[in-house]
């Protein structure tokens, strides 16, 4: 198989369903099998972090054992710190995603640390998991904006990646936790720092103010190779108020495969795991292409 | 008043109501005074079309009557034919807006006439309108994609806008009914037009699919300065299937007060007027600005 154009990182079954109240293991690996069967290659397993703060994650060993096996998609565990990351490489992970919010005051609600501790923080992540053959990839949270900041320097977003690179992180994710980038910002965010880091940049959008799509689009003209969605649109942050929506993988999907830009998904399959994934949390599917359907081939037979 | 860089037409009234059941004229006013207190300075008022098949619109006259003031905004009413055109002039409108489906398919169950019949049509009502001081133009539907007939040819978009600017349309209005268009296409189909038609273009887009922000803002870069949009997203056309969700006026004027682009209009208001016509046809606030509000200053002071 030809390697994509653009990783479509999906990130139901982590950022989709930690604030939905919990479902059983069971649910989850069925949306995990379906995402599977979409074609899906990467993506956000589980978080390791307090199930009293976030108990839709408490089954975080549990989903790591029974989704270990041959062919399986590449698998983030996400991490806020080192006893996180202990339990996701116990649990037998060697992808970890460990979040630094560009935000101070985000930081500290999310992660109960400043931004400047969160990065020594990842030192201390990178020398557990190095040995262990696991690689750490940072995900900068608030990159665009940020609830309590509001707007977020570029300068600073490159002095916190570059930290982070020079503490051993192996890729830089740019996340739109709160759903506030604009195309324009994404660009110029991606061509400050991808030159600095020298190390992939991918992107996290939510599509909170109708841009995801854009943003991800432009994202991509600007060299992006990986960009995360979550399925029927699912999620939102917890402690980033008025987050809500994901971009909707299959309305990315959609608009890269109409383009000729090659995903490796399924289309019509990951549609299909979007109505798993929104059933097993009693929510409607929240994509314009899992309500209207793929272009064309949905309308050919009109009535 | 400086001139908007953009002009957000608001069809709202026109092709946001006409699929719905009808609402009292009173209803429809109180959305029209909604939109003209947010600054939308042009906007679709109504059509001259059969009641018997589009009974929503069966208040043209007295739309039109009602809304014939001092400052009024640019009003435009969506004919077919020369009755329809003769209709909109006896009710003192100025601005008609003449529809001619790309498709022949789509043109006869839209119309009643093919896409040759109805160019030949145009002539008939520029020669009813101009006589009479009225401006006539062009809408062209399914110029992106047919529900029938599927892919349409950007050549023969081009053959069928020239011949429509040849026989007096004074702009033409590129539209995709169905909401299938992808930016890349949205980009072509503009930069081969417009240099053919020497007339200002207009896009009128769907976000079916979740592109119609893209859409927008491609054809802005590409030079267009109007764009349609309906508050909510209401609307859709009831002769194509599949086809729903109008361009969300609330957030194409949110992405482009955030990047700098005026359009003269108050978000804060224009959210309002959404408010408005989704609680008179009984619908939930189809945006994501107008449920989540404007970036930063919705997430100002959070809880």
């Amino acid at each position: 198989m030809n390697a994509p154009d653009v990783v479509l990182r999906d990130v139901t079954l982590r950022d989709g369903l930690q604030d939905e109240a919990p479902i059983a293991t069971a649910d989850k690996l069925a949306i995990y099998e379906a995402l599977v069967a979409a074609g899906v290659i990467d993506l956000e397993l589980t978080s390791f972090v307090r199930p009293d703060r976030v108990p839709a994650m408490a089954d975080a060993e549990a989903m790591c054992a029974a989704t270990d096996h041959d062919g399986a998609p590449t698998r983030w565990g996400l991490v806020l710190n080192l006893r996180g990351a202990q339990r996701a490489l116990d649990a037998g992970l060697d992808h970890l995603q460990y979040v630094v919010s560009v935000s101070d005051t985000h930081s500290r609600h999310n992660a109960g640390a400043s931004t400047d501790d969160a990065v020594a923080g990842l030192a201390a992540v990178v020398a557990e998991a190095a040995p262990r053959g696991a690689t750490v990839e940072v995900t900068l949270a608030t990159a665009f904006g940020c609830p309590y900041e509001l707007q977020i320097d570029a300068g600073r977003v490159v002095e916190v990646a570059t930290a982070c690179t020079a503490a051993g992180a192996t890729a830089i994710g740019l996340a739109d936790t709160i759903g506030v980038a604009i195309p324009s910002e994404v660009a110029h965010l991606i061509d400050v720092v991808r030159p600095e880091v020298g190390v992939p940049i991918g992107v996290h959008l939510h599509d909170t103010r109708g841009l995801g799509i854009a943003n991800a689009l432009t994202a991509i003209e600007h060299g992006v190779r990986r960009v995360d969605g979550s399925v029927g649109g699912l999620g939102g942050c917890p402690f980033a108020p008025g987050a809500s929506g994901n971009l909707a993988l299959e309305d990315l999907a959609h608009a890269l495969e109409a383009s000729g830009v090659s995903t490796g998904v399924d289309l019509d399959a990951l549609i299909a795991a979007a109505h798993v994934a929104t059933d097993a949390v009693g929510r409607s599917v929240g994509s314009k292409v899992g309500v209207a359907g793929p272009r064309f081939a949905a309308t050919a037979t009109p009535g």
